[in-house]
C-alpha cells in the first residue's frame, strides 16, 4: 500500500513523518507551504476539509488528526520500532499520552500564533500569546514529573508517543519554556535527534524549496 | 476485571459512561462534584494528576483522556455494540473523529467557562466566552456537512464515536449554537436519547446527591 503524507515544516506533521520513517513502510511526503496558505487551496480542502496538516492519504481514504495517523502507522508495521505492544492497557497508555498532547499541549502551543481561532480582538489575542510560556510550562511540568518514564515516554519501549513528544518538545524554546527545568524532556529530545528517522525528516525539509 | 469510572455530571465523562453501559462490562461509576472541587482533592490527584474527569481505574492502573478510555472499552468488549471493526482504516476513522472532538470541539466548548486556563485578565476571558457560539458552530458545520455520515457517526455501524458526539451535542444550546441548522446532529442526538445506555446514565446522575 502506497501512502502520501501531507505535512509542513512548521507543523505537528513531523510526528507522523518520523513514525513513517521508523515504520519502514513505503510512503511519499508532500510539504505544504503554510505561509502561502497551501493548506487552504481547493485541492487540499478536498483531502482535508479542516485545512490542516498532517493528512495521510491511503488506499481506503484519508486519515487526519495526529494520534489517529500514528496509531494507524503502528498497526500497519507491527514488527517495526513503532509497532504497538500486545497488552491493551499499554496501548491505552500510549493513546492517553497522545490524546493529552493533542487536546492540551498542542492547543496551548497554538494559542501563540493562532489566537484568532478563539477571539477576534487583538488585545485578547495578545493576552493569549503572552500566556503561552505559562500554559506550556504547566504541561511540561506534568510531562517531566509524571508522564515521561524514561528513557522513552513509556519506559524502555520506544513507541509512537516518542515521535509525538519530540516534535512538541522542539517548540519549548520558541514558546518561552525554560528548558533547563526539564532535564528528562531534554535528554529525550537529544536521544531522538540521534535517530535515523529524525535525521531523515530534517533532511527532507532542508531539501524542499519553500517548505 | 472490575473497573471504576470517575466522572461528573457536567463533564465529558458521559461519553465513557455511555460506552461502558453499551459494553456490558462490569463497572462502578463514581460521581465527583466539580462545584466542590472534588477533582482537586489529594486523593483524586493520586488517580489523575491532571485534576480532570473522566478517569478509568482498571486492574493495571489508570486510563485518562476520553478517546483512550473509549478505545480501551471497545477493545475489552469486541462483541458488544461498541466493539471495534476489524478493518484498521475504519478504526482510524473512529480515532480521527474522536481526536477531532477532543482537540478542537471540546476545547472550543471549554473556552466558555475555563478561559482562565488560557488568560488571566477578565476582559480576554470574556472575549473567549463570547466567541464560543461562533467556534462551536464552525465545528458543528463540519460535523453536519462532512463527518456525521448517518444514522450513526460512521454510517450504519454504531461505535464509540456516537457516545462521544452525543455528549458534546448536548452542549449545543448552552453554547449558543443554533440547533435548527444541524438536523443530522439533532436526529443523532434523538436516536441516542432512546438507547438504554443513555437512559441509564441519566438515571445515574438523577440518583446521585450533589453530583
Amino acid at each position: 500500500m502506497s501512502m502520501t503524507l501531507y505535512t509542513a515544516e512548521a507543523s505537528i506533521g513531523w510526528a507522523s513523518h518520523i513514525a513513517l520513517e521508523e515504520s519502514g513502510l513505503d510512503y511519499t511526503a508532500v510539504a505544504l507551504d503554510l505561509s502561502k496558505q497551501q493548506q487552504s487551496t481547493d485541492n487540499y480542502l478536498k483531502i482535508n476539509a479542516k485545512a490542516r496538516v498532517p493528512s495521510l492519504v491511503v488506499s481506503d481514504g484519508v486519515i487526519t488528526e495526529t494520534p489517529a495517523i500514528l496509531s494507524f502507522i503502528a498497526q500497519l508495521a507491527p514488527d517495526s520500532p513503532v509497532g504497538l505492544p500486545d497488552n491493551i492497557f499499554q496501548q491505552a497508555a500510549i493513546n492517553s499520552f497522545n490524546n493529552y498532547l493533542c487536546s492540551t499541549v498542542h492547543v496551548a502551543h497554538a494559542h501563540k500564533f493562532r489566537g484568532s481561532r478563539w477571539v477576534d480582538d487583538p488585545a485578547s489575542q495578545k493576552a493569549l500569546t503572552e500566556n503561552v510560556p505559562n500554559t506550556m510550562s504547566v504541561c511540561f511540568d506534568l510531562i517531566e514529573a509524571d508522564l515521561l518514564l524514561g528513557p522513552w515516554v513509556h519506559g524502555e519501549l520506544f513507541t509512537i508517543s516518542d515521535a509525538y513528544l519530540y516534535r512538541i518538545a522542539c517548540w519549548m524554546e520558541g514558546d518561552g519554556v525554560k528548558v533547563k527545568n526539564y532535564p528528562k524532556v531534554l535528554a529525550h529530545r537529544e536521544a531522538m535527534d540521534k535517530r535515523a528517522s529524525v535525521i531523515a525528516v530534517k533532511e527532507f525539509f532542508s531539501s524542499v524549496p519553500g517548505a
